[in-house]
């Protein structure tokens, strides 16, 4: 009886000998029931509930065919996690649509590339049904080790190129709503449109740079900085920005947390926005537009949805085993009018 | 051949063919290997090592005898845990002691009671090898459920009577700094001293009241106001204070970022700081303090540190089977002294 030495959980013995079957069997059904006749998969089935053989991996597995659990792994260290909304509200709309499906939410995040060994390990031992990742940079090898990891895997944002193309992703149409922003200035009039965009290994940032080029052919490179997404780098950008081009008096700024940096130096420049220098931000976080002084004119992208969206695509992945990876999404985005442009 | 079905993964049945030995006692080593002979243990273990038969929980246990996976279950919505830069500090803490252990932290988190079960759930699926809890409310039956799942648990924060007493915990002396803070506005000359408490399920708060009382054995109860340990709530407590008392010359809050409100309402009143009214806070966030005018004077507790002692708490607890469990811990505060007290 070697089983009983694990303390009073009822035993894979006496789940077997309950449903009258041997262990070999009551074995087999637990680790998935292949194999083995349907009545008696029914029998041990009835075992294990009636034992409450439950709070058990193996025994779970065998009532749902999964874990209940998904990972969500966001390829940010954790104070960027924790300062920026993004990551707030896009774990929102996760959160509360795998509620919805009774699967619970486990969250990690990556501060180098020293753990993603870890995180692979973790994600390849069977512990969860399914991974959700986002934030991830051009030279990722993150979504790679997961695809190893042998996990079905949703991706938030267009994948840098080189990503396995199979693996379904859900972004916003970041260069369409860059092109929204860019028309908006050239149309009210401003002549020399600069572009603070994000780290150049984040497709979501080289998208709204295209955009901006998109509409600005010809445009001087002087007129673009480069920041990381966070608010001081907006603020440093758009000095730099205002050293070389004086003359400036537009700028879209690839998201609101660095048009916030970017209002503030042009405040502390004795600039006006917009009658000097119109401002255009991306995202549309209420968070973060509640602080703009003056009210942000930005591109909104349903942030809380596309979180949802994630969930549905893992869900149809992981209900359609064989129907093939559902398609990607690309959600669309609008432009939101307000005082500073 | 059942498990043939699974795909190219190696089979129990390989690993019991290499070493020589039945499937049930493959099977049995793979479930822990008690009772099994050590000659055959060893044998299957090595047969599980050659066939790479690894990717998969079970064997995993069997060579770590561990997932790798602590759980962080903050009993709180994530709209909190992303706002109050507590949560952020405390997890920084443990997830640096837990990335020097090479182990993987995910992060739960309590959108309310009916989270409960699926929580449980999977703590008790074999899923990690413990679990760190915080933020537990007293009604809370979080704590029950996470020791029913059998993981070995520690709390962040002192638990209400009525948990299991064999569950270590690591807390700051908040009674003492609660004294502390109170003792100082009385010795710098303060006669009418008020407190904004946090909410009255939580340990932390009713602590820092005892301690507040403490000193105050005769206060007036008006003199007393809840709040629930954010900023707005803090604004409101103190807005109801002063109708109440407006002769009150001191205020001791249990947070800094009810501090933050406190400190608005006071200005919004007219009334100077540390003139008119002297405010003590609590924690010593730095992100917090920054925000405050003027520089708020408060008692630190080291929220990192205690973090980083909740892991090492129970890396003991996993390591020292039948050691029993590790005594609890209080960490000492002490007061910051700046400009508004």
């Amino acid at each position: 009886m070697p089983e009983q030495t694990t303390g009073s959980r009822p035993t894979l013995e006496a789940v077997a000998a309950r449903a009258g079957v041997s262990r070999a069997t009551a074995s087999r059904v637990v680790n998935g029931g292949a194999g083995v006749r349907a009545p008696l998969v029914e029998k041990v089935r009835r075992a294990v509930e009636e034992l409450g053989y439950v709070p058990n991996h193996a025994a779970r597995t065998l009532v749902t065919r999964r874990n209940g659990a998904v990972a969500v792994v966001i390829a940010e260290p954790e104070f960027r996690i924790f300062s920026d909304p993004f990551f707030e509200q896009q774990v929102r709309g996760i959160s509360r649509e795998l509620t919805a499906h009774d699967t619970q939410l486990v969250l990690l995040w990556v501060e180098g590339p020293g753990d993603h060994d870890r995180i692979a390990r973790y994600l390849g031992g069977g512990h969860v049904d399914g991974a959700l990742a986002f934030s991830l940079h051009g030279d990722d090898a993150l979504a790679d080790l997961i695809g190893r990891a042998r996990v079905p895997l949703v991706l938030g944002g267009r994948p840098a190129p080189g990503t396995d193309p199979a693996v379904p992703f859900v972004d916003c149409d970041n260069r369409g709503g860059a092109r929204e922003a860019v028309r908006h200035l050239v149309a009210t009039g401003r002549r020399t449109v600069a572009h603070i965009s994000g780290p150049a290994d984040q497709t979501s940032a080289l998208d709204r740079l295209h955009g901006y080029r998109d509409v600005l052919i010809d445009a001087d490179p002087e007129l673009l900085a480069r920041g990381d997404f966070t608010e001081e780098s907006g603020a440093r950008a758009m000095a730099g920005l205002l050293d070389r081009r004086p003359d400036l008096d537009g700028v879209f700024v690839a998201s609101d947390l660095m048009a916030l940096g970017a209002l503030r130096t042009l405040r502390e420049r004795g600039l006006r926005v917009p009658e000097d220098v119109a401002v255009v931000g991306f995202d549309d976080m209420a968070s973060v537009v509640g602080r703009a002084d003056p009210a942000l004119t930005t591109v909104r992208q349903d942030i809380e949805g596309m979180g949802r969206l994630m969930v549905r695509l893992l869900m149809r992945l992981l209900d359609g085993a064989g129907a093939g990876a559902p398609e990607s999404v690309i959600t669309p985005t609008s432009l939101v009018l307000r005082g500073s442009a």
